[in-house]
């Protein structure tokens, strides 16, 4: 039991943090269970041939096969620098995936892919098929190379690889290719560059805690302080005309002096992801009240009711403050696996639990919105609003269900994200266990295991079953969700009194196996306004149920309905309704609204306080979790529905 | 009297329209005339400057130089392949405003230019200087290579040049030009195709009713009947690896098969003008109903309140119906421009007053926006809220006004528009007068003329007195606005019981010499409300006042209030204040609102029904015509105010 988790964020016993990752993580049953299920089965099983057809593998082949120049060796295939990081992603989602439920033919696989990377290695350690395959010298296009960034993630599997299998063979590639980086990078050697995208930070610390060699944590150190200088910012990389500003690789202010997030929404998150990792391990108090200042700042000007972050197409950068537009929010599935990353990082390090509050909303909503419930295909970019047919903006990424992309970073980033889901349930701390997020399984950490049993997002009512304890007393604390506004607690069948301490519900006793905690969340479902300054949802409303956003598709009003055509009746009750037939199983919520008439006929804008005539009577709608869109027919959707202007 | 206007769309004898362009027609005081004056005497007259600047004339001068292939011969300036059409839109506007009024100095810079031009014309008729300085072939690259569009700017210039000054000069290098494009476009010729950018079909039509060449309507009617066939959408030209799709270059559909304004807004609109331009000369009945459809689209579900239009950045096209982001508005200057060149047509076309209600609107705000108070600065796009701190987006067009632009389409465009504006007031028939718009001035047609005398836009009172008349009946029309809900009218001071006839008011008598018709609208301030689908400004009211859509801007707030900051009162009185020293002299509105509570320090979004706390007491915010918006220092703007959610 007290093994150390096979999971990511396995800090060293120096880490100055408040909590540590549970050191048991299962998750056995429920919801999760059933998409995890499908991510082993499908989409990770499925990763191979992904690779192969989208050339990923091949590059590795080629940049091992002993090549003259000249002689005809087969070229990179695709479009992107960082092809390479594809692979590692998905190595990583296999490796979590087998910790997790042995899996022969999947290790079989691992390894394969691993010897092949290993062969492509070359003899100082550098690894970029690329670079090698091209005519670029490698560390010469820092700004769009992503040399650093693919090395980030070859560290990342490595360590999972090492984590799951206790092989040292990925682990041995990554320590090459680290130690070949801090030969190259830093003050008075060849490179005193950062790398375009932010990773390698939360992967090389990663990877300190598995070789416990200081030079990674001082190299991690390195890059998250280097950054910030405008290095990047002073020249393009050959091939490259447009700038897109210093912001948008995170080198316009170094992190601790930043008091906005801004930039490319997944490059932003990375890096503060990494310099969580590097304030968890140093105690750095600079950097943590940077970071404090930029998840807030973050969550209460820039985060979408789901979770997603990230509201611009252009550049894929976060907006200005309160900039949230529901079409055209981009909301990219990496970044709300970024935004996981960088919040989990901050529950550990402040035990606070508005951290995990955030990481819930975020995988059940903007996240999980990601994943096609077959397991088959994708969403890159997440809207809250699509209309019934948009007319094309050529070269955008469309809000459509897709096998595989061109660039291809969320397929594999969802996977690992799956593949690990266990180790954000659970934390532990000298006085007992901390029930982050409810999912039917087994979380053990320090002397105290217990066992959770939930319906969980669908019901509210969380059973906890101690199932090893010592003599004295521990704590056993259940995050009370920030949407909930009426629980209660029994313990052993009799209520608690317990009240909430910042978002945490403690019993704290001597437990004995057998001895049960049960957490009832009251799950009505609700309508929720957006903040005041939010232009593009004002006058909306959105319902809501549990930890679940949900949003009207087309497909499931009356008569086909276009929910552009339609005012939600917000004094109408909300009703909800099980559909263990529809999208895998769901729970549905209906609602009423008034059709709105027809648009006029001539110039469309009228005096103020103009409504639209009352209709004869009310349609009713059919609301589904908005994590679910998309997996049918195409049509309309929104999130936030305009309320209706009623006297 | 009845000698041909001096102005654009001169309609031959044969033009099958309701109106026809007033014969006489000269602003000479007022509010536009003060426009008029600054356009002359600044932009105007500033003009040979810039466009030497940027290179524009060099390039004629290098393509009329003799020189040999490698002899070090300068090379094509300028970022655009279009950078030809700046030159003969300045000559445009330069004649528009010589027919206007003499100008020695002026007149000698024309005649210096039209030399240069025509020098550099090539012996067989060609002209365009990106091509006869580059190294691509003519006619090769129809999508970009802008030949035809700058052929049509030519065109116009001509004509202009030509009504102005009488000579043939001009005119007759655009008609060897034209007859050389006879020559090469056409089925079975040399190019079978049309050019990525509409333009030369309503140049065509208009050089075809100065020459009276029954072969430059055809080709008119060539290219309008030729596009929509998808000639442009199969290939890419030469270094241009994006693909805007066929709708950007309107080449998705025959203009008489389309129901929806689509695509780039400029290319849309100055399609539709030139097949109304076909239209009116040949009466065919299906491309007037296909325009009449066109233009009902565009209004009911794509235009802006200032009667911008093109609401994405992307391809600067319009977007889906009812997509209009007040911050994202595109809303180009030059689409405005084409909006008023459209809707002029239509309504001499059909008589029908709502073109000439659109076009007020779009001159006073979303056209004239683009033209900075000190006639030297420019913008592109004209948005309709402005953050106060914006985060850039790199390679974005933005709201700052610029003294030129890489891609300097507007400046120009506006010159030749003001110069020109006193032809888009009235109108005539064989029974009278239409004064579609106020402005002083005179203007006759027929056998009719007056004299107009107003302080709109800041007063409505209109005194038309009739300077000729004959001595049989004729019927003065003048417009109501639709946005006046209250008016009086008195002939020779007599209270008429006149009824607006679909936004006519028509006196008909025997006028003479000394008559006044005197109509007075109503000009209180007031609140507009958006129509219910339009997500973006949903839950606002923006304040309007006679013709003008008012803005409130950073500066003009108590305290510097950031506008974005507060809540509309809609239900304090509006109250408006000459304002003579501010901006060139304009009337503020004042109205009252609550500021907003400082932002949620944790999750913003909150249960339906939770509202601000009122504030202690109200704010009185200060409004100014948006037309007049970024002349000062840079802050935030808004034009739709979020109405305050009180009980």
């Amino acid at each position: 039991m007290n093994a150390p988790p096979l999971g990511p964020v396995r800090l060293t016993p120096d880490a100055v943090t408040t909590l540590h990752p549970a050191t048991l993580a299962r998750i056995e049953g429920g919801f999760w269970a059933e998409r995890r299920r499908v991510n082993a089965k499908v989409s990770v099983a499925g990763g191979p041939e992904r690779l192969e057809a989208a050339g990923n593998l091949a590059n590795f082949r080629a940049a091992a096969a002993p090549s003259t120049p000249g002689d005809g060796a087969p070229g990179f295939s695709g479009d992107f620098q960082f092809q390479d990081s594809d692979v590692y992603k998905w190595l990583e989602a296999a490796c979590w995936q087998l910790a997790d439920s042995p899996d022969p033919g999947l290790a079989d696989e691992v390894e394969a892919v691993v010897t092949l990377v290993a062969s492509a290695q070359r003899e100082d350690g550098y690894l970029q098929t690329y670079f090698q395959l091209g005519d670029a010298e490698p560390w010469t296009e820092l700004g769009w190379g992503h040399e650093l960034y693919c090395a980030g993630h070859l560290m990342q599997a490595a360590v999972a690889h090492h984590r799951a299998t206790g092989s040292h063979r990925l682990l041995d590639v990554a320590r090459r290719f680290a130690d070949h980086i801090d030969s190259v990078f830093g003050p008075g050697k060849e490179r005193d560059g950062v790398c375009g995208h932010p990773e390698v930070e939360t992967a090389l610390v990663e990877l300190y805690r598995t070789t416990g060699e200081p030079r990674h944590l001082n190299l991690a150190a390195h890059f998250v302080d280097r950054r910030g200088h405008g290095t990047l910012a002073a020249g393009a990389d050959r091939g490259h005309d447009r700038d897109p500003g210093p912001a948008y690789w995170q080198d316009h202010l170094p992190v601790r002096e930043a008091d906005e997030v801004t930039g490319h929404a997944v490059r932003q998150l990375y890096l503060l992801a990494g310099a969580a990792d590097l304030a968890a391990e140093t105690g750095d108090p600079g950097l943590r009240a940077a970071l404090e200042r930029l998840w807030r700042d973050m969550v209460t000007t820039k985060t979408y009711l789901t979770g997603g972050v990230g509201s611009r197409h252009d550049w894929e950068s976060f907006g200005d403050a309160h900039e949230l537009p529901a079409d055209r929010a981009y909301t990219e599935t990496c970044a709300a696996i970024a935004s996981v990353h960088f919040s989990w990082r901050m529950a550990l390090l402040t035990g606070e639990a508005r951290y995990s509050d955030l990481i819930e909303r975020t995988l059940f909503n903007g996240f999980l919105a990601g994943v096609g419930i077959d397991g088959l295909t994708w969403l890159y970019v997440n809207p809250l609003h699509l209309r019934a047919r948009p007319h094309e903006r050529p070269g955008d990424q469309t809000a459509h269900r897709t096998p595989w992309f061109r660039c291809a970073c969320c397929p594999p980033n969802a996977m690992r994200l799956l593949a690990s889901l266990p180790h954000y349930v659970t934390s532990t701390d000298a006085n007992g266990l901390q029930l982050h997020q409810y999912a039917t399984g087994t979380y053990g950490g320090g002397d105290l295991t217990v066992a959770v049993s939930t319906d969980y997002p669908w019901q509210g009512a969380v059973t906890v079953t101690v199932q090893e304890a010592p003599e004295t007393g521990r704590t056993l604390s259940l995050r009370l969700p920030s949407w909930c506004t009426e629980h209660t607690l029994t313990v052993d069948g009799t209520p608690a009194t317990t009240r909430a301490e910042n978002g945490w519900l403690r019993v704290t006793r001597v437990f004995a196996p057998g001895d049960t905690v049960r957490l009832t969340l009251a799950m009505p479902p609700r309508l929720t306004t957006p903040p005041p300054r939010v232009d593009a949802v004002r006058g909306c409303a959105a319902v809501e149920r549990g930890p679940l956003v949900y949003c009207l598709e087309q497909t499931d009003q009356p008569d086909g309905l276009d929910p552009d055509d339609v005012a939600l009746d917000p004094s109408a009750p909300l009703a909800h309704e099980d559909r263990p037939d529809l999208l895998g199983g769901i729970v549905t919520v209906t609602a009423y609204g008034d059709p709105l008439p027809a648009p006029a006929d001539g110039w469309p804008y009228a005096p103020h306080g103009t409504r639209p005539p009352r209709p004869d009577r009310p349609v009713e709608l059919t609301a589904i979790p908005y994590y679910a869109w998309a997996n049918r027919e195409p049509g309309a959707m929104r999130v936030w529905i305009p309320v209706a202007d009623r006297d």
